[in-house]
């Protein structure tokens, strides 16, 4: 009998879990459940609002036809609302609210996250978005058309701010509320993250950093917050607060969370439950450098988590070798990249580390339009490993960021990588590579 | 007494060694000694010709102030005439005519190369240019200023061809003439190769590939060439067939070749003569993969050997760890990079090999403007362990050659690549990295 694979989720890991279960196993039963659109690239969704992208649908990746063609069962606008692990089988209610038992021989969760609202007095007023949704886009969208001027967005994360630039390119006046004492929090540290703050304020966004939102203001519809003592009024509200796992199927379900309230998993991406997997938003991993498990919530992992998952139930072998968390975003005209771990990170995780920092060009000195570039390397200081770095630059930022994720997960000392071989040419690169010369400062200090 | 260095030469590698002598010693008495124009960047003279740069002293990236400010001795066109490694000392004859003949307790070799002419009939004719100094690339600008319409390239090298570029910009039209069958023959596989020969061609570059030039026609000035049988008349003539190491001091001296007929050296860049330092296009080191020795000719190169010996000759400690010859170039809107061995030099090396490419695109596929990218592995079949990769694409080429130099390295597998973690945000990258996809097609071949 054919292996019957259930994956509840249908966006980046799902899809990667049923496409690679597909190729491993070409006469399964996959089916995916969803409830949201199917099939698109979340991570997409800042760039439709900024007009960068024509509309929401484009960001579809897997259109029907690739469903088609993998023989994948979609069940679109269909919500899970059980698991039985003892029976192996799945509830699921589809929107003409037919009920309907499926059974599994693997199942995949890809539940993913959603937004996450703090307790703030007046949050049960209408009016107050999230952009975690195709839908949620559509209507941040449909607010601007009906004439929105100015926006709060409440969280300085990468959501947040690209939220931010999107709406200031389509004409709004952006105010950035941020409860820590700088932008980009999870990301960088305090001295990168504020080359990245003086950019975007030089662009005209209003950046309010150490200041927590108290309450929503207004009678039905929010009007204004008060944040940090201090009255803000706009015609949008955005809440990017952050996510969190969303795991209430596979708690109901009695399949255990771990320390970081997401699914616990193991290296084959399986829950503490047989022939369950969980992957993406919704499930921990290990820190490459820490172990300390994590949500990581970036599409990197979800598709990479996906396919070791749908590989594994499939029937063939995959290991997750953990998350090193490599992200980039581009904000107006600079770029921000980390790997690994910040500085502040790693003091949080007790490891005592060297920094440095240079500033530097992104093509030769005398070679026109050349851009600045800064680059922070992160080295534990017993090893002289580096585990983290982090770029802002108006270029060339994410490989550089992909060439030190290269190094840390191949456990490269920043000794080796002052000594190392790197391309360069006047239009692209400066002789002596940036990452190279933050070597040198880090060895500076170790001498 | 204070330490007497010596360093013939005063670019790259010259200047390099002697700021890394003064940084080991603040006493030394050092002294450059160049009959070229001292410390502007050779890499930069394309770019000038082709009218990115006004001018070709806006190459110069020591000006006086940086040898005054490290107290470096610069005699300028001064000619060494001799090397006595007995008595250690240096003879120069400066433009004046006078000789001296200088102490030294450390002597760096950094005579770099010559342009190379093969022995074709003609070649005594007026009027073959070379790309070599910025004497040679002001020659060529005043042939174009006084009206040459068209020019031959001879050598499709990196030289060659970011020639032809700058010309072809400055209105000319171009020919270029390969002896081999393929455009960039020491840098990428022919399938690579031919990518970067279409979109040259669509720029309206003629190429001409498997003819030798056989023949300088014209009376005293050369007016046209004879390749492959075939008749070539141009303005101007250019010889890119490539450059020898400069390295009639060092034989003269009795200081000994290595087998590649450059300056032997260990990996302190000392030569087989004590305290005698040879760095940069004259000076032969191990490739890290193969350990054959080779005059790298890179400018990257040039400087961490010259950093190397100018630490060892400052009474320092230092050691090169070999090359692994990553290049790069841009050719009006293509990049193409290189690292490690590509799969022929593998094969001509006797290393057994499997391959992989992956086409792909550097955004989002949805998001605009996202170009085309080629990313061709080449990994050690034994191992699994990748030693190199060729990039060509339309942008984000050069980093990506850098990580997979730091990947090569640190001995990274094809499993460990496509399994690695990397960036990515839609304006910026695919979610699943190119370099990762080529990996996983390298993995499928080795199943």
């Amino acid at each position: 009998m054919a292996r019957r694979i259930i994956v509840i989720g249908a966006n980046a890991s799902g899809v990667e879990a049923a496409s690679s279960a597909r190729k491993k196993d070409h006469t399964a039963e996959i089916t995916l459940i969803t409830q949201e659109y199917p099939g698109y690239s979340r991570c997409g969704l800042p760039f439709v609002l900024g007009g960068q992208i024509p509309s929401f649908k484009d960001l579809t990746v897997y259109p029907p036809a690739y469903f088609k063609m993998l023989k994948l069962n979609l069940k679109n606008e269909t919500k899970v609302t059980a698991i039985n692990t003892k029976d192996k089988t799945v509830t699921a209610v589809d929107k003409a609210g037919a009920t309907e038992t499926l059974q599994y021989d693997s199942l995949v969760i890809a539940t993913g996250a959603d937004s996450f609202m703090p307790p703030i007095k007046g949050r049960e007023k209408q009016g107050i978005h999230s952009l975690r949704t195709l839908e949620d886009g559509e209507k941040i969208d449909r607010a601007i058309k009906d004439g929105a001027k100015s926006a709060v967005i409440m969280g300085a994360g990468l959501i947040g701010l690209e939220t931010g630039v999107a709406l200031i390119e389509r004409g709004l006046k952006v105010t950035i509320v941020e409860m820590l004492p700088q932008i980009l929090p999870a990301m960088l540290d305090a001295d990168m993250a504020k080359l990245v703050q003086e950019h975007l304020q030089e662009k005209g966004m209003c950046i309010l950093t150490g200041k927590a939102v108290e309450k929503f203001l207004g009678e039905e519809k929010v009007t204004a917050i008060i944040a940090g003592g201090e009255r803000v009024e706009a015609d949008l509200f955005i809440s990017a607060f952050g996510v969190r796992a969303n795991t209430k199927l596979a708690v109901d379900a009695g399949i255990p969370l771990g320390e970081s309230r997401g699914i616990k998993t193991n290296a084959r991406m399986e829950t503490d439950v047989k022939d369950v997997y969980a992957v993406g938003d919704c499930a921990e991993s290990p820190n490459i450098i820490t172990h300390k498990v994590a949500c990581a919530q970036l599409g990197t992992i979800a598709v990479r988590q996906g396919k070791v998952a749908g590989t594994n139930a499939g029937g063939g072998y995959a290991l997750f070798p953990g998350i090193l968390a490599s992200a980039v975003t581009r904000l107006f005209e600079t770029e921000a990249g980390v790997t690994g771990l910040t500085e502040a990170a790693a003091q949080r995780a007790g490891i005592e580390v060297v920094t440095g920092a240079i500033s530097s060009k992104t093509k030769a000195d005398y070679y026109p339009n050349a851009l600045p570039i800064k680059v922070k390397l992160v080295v534990e200081k017993e090893s002289q490993r580096i585990i983290g770095a982090q770029i802002v630059g108006g270029e060339e930022v994410t490989q550089r960021i992909n060439a030190l994720s290269f190094a840390i997960q191949k456990g490269m000392t920043v000794r080796e990588l002052a000594k190392a071989d790197t391309a360069y040419a006047p239009p692209l690169n400066e002789t002596w590579e940036p990452m190279v010369l933050a070597a040198e400062m880090v060895l500076m200090k170790l001498r």
